[in-house]
Parts: structure tokens; sequence; C-alpha cells
């Protein structure tokens, strides 16, 4: 399978469709077997105690599960997000990046599934873990099922 | 089970410990079978399409449960989430706010489980539910296990 | 909405579908807002300790959701389970039926979200609770996307 | 981290704790970075369609995560699994055994998670996969939390 947008192609469209959010992430890697993608983590990401918040992790993981399919079908997609499953596992360190390593794991007519492993940067150990379910609406539908 | 904090006495929690967001969220019933906590849905929730961010849903279910078992179990308690699973239904009425009604399920030693439903305020059909899990540190203890 | 199938019309399509299980599970109600499904526990359900085994309050969830659905849309449906996500809450009494509460929370063109609350009969305390999605292929069509 | 019990010590645990099951399962590979469960597809495992039952891959994956904590912790353990999130992606291929391929994320005080990759023999893609949360009591207690 041919990627459809790569690592340039998928910033592009970060910056163009989540002005608000795209200066956060950087796509590290964008390939068939998986992609990375990279938080910057910020004091608007924290929590007390100096730990990135839970909702910084989930919208790290679906930003990333979301790109990685858009590598592969391309940006006319509406993908939704239809449900997430996410183990938080350790506290990040503070003030590291974090990486966001994404695997598709089915990409069917209707659904897509896909893992997302985050890690601090430099890091072994897992900070958290999610798999994320899109639906894919058949072309010329706007509006989930 | 009488409630160690009232609903006023978890909003003023939640001004101390998360300033940054608290201004967000109304705790608007706070019982002992469920609490209600509402969000005044911003420009800064929306994605493109007017419509409420994954991560702000997933925010307002984390909180919302984190507040139940803070109101039976007091404010001294370390919970931390470890597990979220996460459905996401319909897309939520625009430039309405949001409620997040929760159950707790189980109140355990050491893991706590709750439920929340979200739904547009007025509005019957879920936009989306969430059960989470925390893990509830035995005293003295501040990091996961 | 009106149901397609009723309480005895479930049962027959079990007993037609899946004779090797069929006589474990009682249709104790099948209405428009939820369904009651009942399993007769037995020495074939249990593990070491007298308790009840996960894939045995898994299987109930599924058949029961599964169930809640074709009451709304007919035997004719090839739903299938695409995912399930189950907390383990509570060991069930020995030697007691279970029963399984089922609401459907969404029922569109193409996913179905049904939730399960197991209860022993006659206690209140829940002993899991899961939340299924299943996925209802376009008519004619007989796999998973 | 030395493992505390081996291929044929799980087998062995197998057999004298699961007596009715022992022999659909075969403890492929038990080692530090993942253990292989194979399950011999029977009958008993098929539903209409001829394809292996939701509960039986429910199962597969519960038991592999199981055995690859007690590889580690020893078997004096008394794990409970508190939670499960399946995707169920495709069909599995009729008549061919399928392997259970598990990884533990995070081994804590008081819990551990694993995730379950399920192939027919022979196969690359996923059937299912699954991440599933165990309770680790401390010792002498023999209850759920």
């Amino acid at each position: 399978m041919t990627l459809k947008m790569d690592k340039k192609a998928l910033q592009i469209f970060l910056t163009e469709h989540f002005p608000q959010v795209a200066d956060d992430y950087v796509v590290d890697e964008a390939g068939e077997e998986r992609l990375v993608l990279r938080l910057a983590v910020d004091h608007r990401h924290l929590r007390p105690g100096n730990t990135v918040s839970g909702p910084t992790l989930f919208a790290l993981a679906d930003v990333a599960v979301y790109l990685a399919i858009l590598s592969k079908i391309g940006p006319e997609a509406l993908a939704v997000t239809t449900n997430c499953s996410i183990d938080f596992m350790r506290k990040p360190k503070a003030d590291t990046d974090l990486l966001c390593e994404v695997r598709i794991l089915k990409l069917g007519r209707a659904l897509a599934v896909g893992e997302a492993y985050i890690r601090s940067a430099g890091q072994e150990d897992l900070v958290a873990r999610a798999g994320l379910t899109y639906s894919i609406p058949p072309k010329g539908l706007k509006n989930m099922g």
C-alpha cells in the first residue's frame, strides 16, 4: 500500500484544519508500518504534581491515530472517533516531549482500528496505551451513523 | 453513606486545584446516587464542523468521575485515572452546555469505577458514554503502583 | 419504535441459532427500554474458588446485547461484535442465577452500542458492567468491513 | 527479571487449576518479552458461520495474559481480571489453531496490564486484540478490593 499523505502533507493538514493545536504537534515519522507524533509538552498540558493531564494524553493518541489513517486513505476522509480505550500506566517525565507511536491494526470499508503507545522521549517505559476505533463514512456523507 | 464533600466544597476544590479549567465547569448536583457536572461550551472546545472535540468530552467525563469519587472519600485522596473506555455516539448541539451525569459503580479499597453519560443540555440522546477506573493509593503514597 | 421480536421470538431464535448454549439462557424481559437475560449458573460456568468465570460473564453480556439489537432490527441482521469493554467488579454469589440487564444506547445505520449490567439474582451490587459495539453490515453483506 | 515459571511449569499449573479447559491450551513460548498460547480450535468453540465465538477469543486472551503475569510473579498470586477491552477485527480461519501473543506492559504493586494479539496460526492479520488489567491483591488477601 502506498501512502496517500507523507510527513509533510500531514503537518500541513494539521496546520490548516487544527490551527489551535497544530503548533503543539510534530509529525516525526510517517511510514507504512508506523507513525510517530511528538508533543512539545508545555505548561498548558500540566496538572498539579507536574504531570501531563489525562486529556492531553488522550488528545495526543486521538490526533496521532487520525493522522495515521489519513496517511493511508487521504485527506478527504471524514473519519470520526467512535471508541477509545486508554490505559494510563506511568507518570511521564516533566519537561520532556512525549512521543506517540501508532500502528493501524485494521483498515476496513467502514471501520479503522489503531493503537497508540505514548512514552516520554528517550524512555522505554510506557506512559499510556490507547486503542481507538474510527468510523469511516461512505463518501458524500458527513454525519455519524 | 454520608457525602464527605458537597456541591460547594467540590466547586471550591476545583478552583483551588485546577484553576486553569475550573471556570469551565459547574457542579450542578452532587448527591449520593449521582453527580452532574456542567460544561459551559465555548469556542476553545470546538473542532472544525462546529463540534465539541473528543478531548473536551474525555476531560469532562474524567473530571466528573473524579469529583464524584472525592465527594465520597474526601479531598485528601490522590486517586489517579488508570483506565478509560469511551464511546462517542452523536454530535453534540453547538452552542449548548454539556451535562455529564456520573454514577459510582464500585468504591473499593484500591480501585473505584465510575460511569459518565454526556448529553447536550435539554436533550435525551447521548453524546458519549465513558467508564473510568481510578486507582486509590494507600494513604501516604503519592505515585502510581 | 415497535419491537420486531418479542421475548418468545428471541428465545426461539436462540434455540435455532445457538443450540449449544440456548438452554443456559432465559429471556426474562424484552421491552423497548430494556432487555433482561437470565443465566442459569451451573458447574460448567465455575472457576476455582466457586466463582463464575470471566468468559461466562462476557458471553452473557454479548448474547444479551445481541438479542436486544435483534429485538429492534429483526432476525435477518448479521450484526457482529466489534468491540467490548468490560469491568469486573465483584464476585457473583455461588449457586445463584445471573441477571443481565441491557440498554441500547445507539442504533445507527452502521453501528449499534449497548450496555450490560450483570448482577446475581436478588442482589443490588454489580458483578460486572460491559459496553459493546456491533457492526451492522449493509443488507446482503455477510462479512466484516 | 528472571521468570518464576517457565513453559512447563505454566502448563502444569493450567492442568492443576483449570482441568476443564487445560487440554485446549498449549503454552508455545514463555519468555521475558512475550508469551504465546495456542488454542486447538474444536467444534465446541465454533459459532454458526463456522467462526470462533467471541467468548472463546476472550477466554484465550484472558488465560494467556494471566499466565504471562504468573510467569513473572509466581503461582501463589491471586490476580483477578478487573477490566478487558477487546477489538474483534477479522474472522479467524476455520479449522486452524489460534495463537495468542502476550506482552506485559506494566507490572505494578497493585495492578498489572497486559495486551494480547490473536491470529490464526500461519496468518499475519489480526483476528482480535485485547488489553487486560489484573488486580494483584496484597499477600494474604483473597478477595477483590
